[in-house]
């Protein structure tokens, strides 16, 4: 039986989503291992996108193949009791078998939020950049609505050596504004690796005046990561939602 | 010059806030480190409430004599520089010099936090206590009516050798209940050792059919630490506010 998981974590202790080197040190590795345990047999585990290290999520989605058949309540419950307090499964769905969590995404939601003001909530240091100084978010507005709709977002991709293609879109870039903080939220059909903080990066350096909205389109154009800004740090980051048909 | 300094921290890798052993490990002895360092000479600070071991501040308040005068935004952002992130300095102001942050108080809040669903939000597990069984709040509220008032509160209290006045006066108790959680607020002009987690657990009892909301009376009038609940955890609760007149 093949079953959808939705998962919340806080990626602060885990080297992100993707199985890789100490698959303790991972979402993926954790949960494959855990499965595998309780089925009995070789569980592999397919997650809707790869979220870096250090990023959160609220609502990651991913499936994976049981052997045996489960009530949706008590699997996720099972789950829940082995996993560690910063891992949990918040629902459980019995799926098509050819349900895959990756290729049948048709959109991802991230947020971003970033601290603008002097003193930071202590409570939630590790869920928000820490940047403490103001930034305008009109002109950020305006510099992510060249970003909006279907471009090449080289420029925006850490993978130097990407082969694949680049082009994604994305549906909408939206703004948040609070006295001290600015909440950006991401929707696309798809991201390139650390596009979403290098993205943010380059809003922060047009909110802070030192480059112009404009240069958005130059910088797409370029399709050259060094003209693009900072990596905005991983720990402001939530992977929110991932939306099926 | 006398300054009124309040402070915001995250509990979880502290030993509380009086300073004692280690003093890297509590509030208190990292802020007199800290600012005797500022001052050159040594400073004592004097805090509104001894919160324990792993419980949160919001407002917390304390003041510290300072041979030099200063700005006090120059000397909250100046402290928070050398502050851990779980720790923040939220504001500064000049004080008469017959301030003293806990003599003078007239109020302290708390708040506790239970969760009460099935899957716990995994961004909050630090800060409430993760209870996991449905609560009659109906139950808590009566059994806290009779908690209201000024009372001998011997057995709330966990020092057993308390050989100070264990009368408090609880001005009132409040609850908030969502669909997965109840926030109990506690106004009071002081609490005894443990008071509060020690009351929330007993609240808990009753709210889960353990013990009748009327077993407050023989408790309080038994003055018997045994016959309250358990000490509900330190995660779950954070000093809210102090008032000052």
């Amino acid at each position: 039986m093949n079953y959808k998981l939705t998962i919340s974590y806080d990626g602060k202790s885990y080297d992100g989503w993707q199985k890789q080197g100490n698959t303790d040190r991972t979402i993926q590795g954790k949960l494959e291992t855990l499965l595998s345990r309780l089925d009995g047999s070789e569980v592999k585990v397919q997650g809707a996108g790869r979220t870096d290290a250090g990023v959160h999520a609220k609502a990651q989605v991913c499936n994976a193949v049981l052997s045996s058949k489960w009530n949706e309540e008590e699997l996720r419950d099972t789950i829940n009791s082995y996993l560690p307090m910063d891992i949990a499964v918040t629902d459980v769905k019995e799926a098509p078998d050819r349900f895959h969590a990756r290729l049948n995404a048709v959109g991802k939601t991230y947020k971003y939020r970033i601290f603008t003001g002097k003193v930071m909530n202590v409570f939630e240091r590790n869920y928000v950049f820490n940047y403490g100084k103001k930034l305008s978010c009109d002109k950020m507005k305006t510099a992510s609505s060249y970003l909006i709709g279907t471009h090449d977002f080289k420029a925006f991709c850490a993978n130097k050596h990407m082969k694949k293609p680049t082009v994604r879109t994305i549906e909408d870039i939206s703004f948040i504004q609070k006295e001290d903080e600015i909440e950006i939220t991401y929707y696309g059909n798809g991201f390139l690796y650390n596009m979403v903080r290098i993205i943010t990066g380059t809003l922060i350096e047009i909110g802070e005046g030192k480059k112009t909205p404009e240069s958005i389109k130059d910088i797409l154009e370029s399709k050259e990561r060094s003209n693009a800004g900072f990596t905005a740090p991983a720990n402001g980051l939530i992977l929110w939602s991932v939306d099926y048909e």
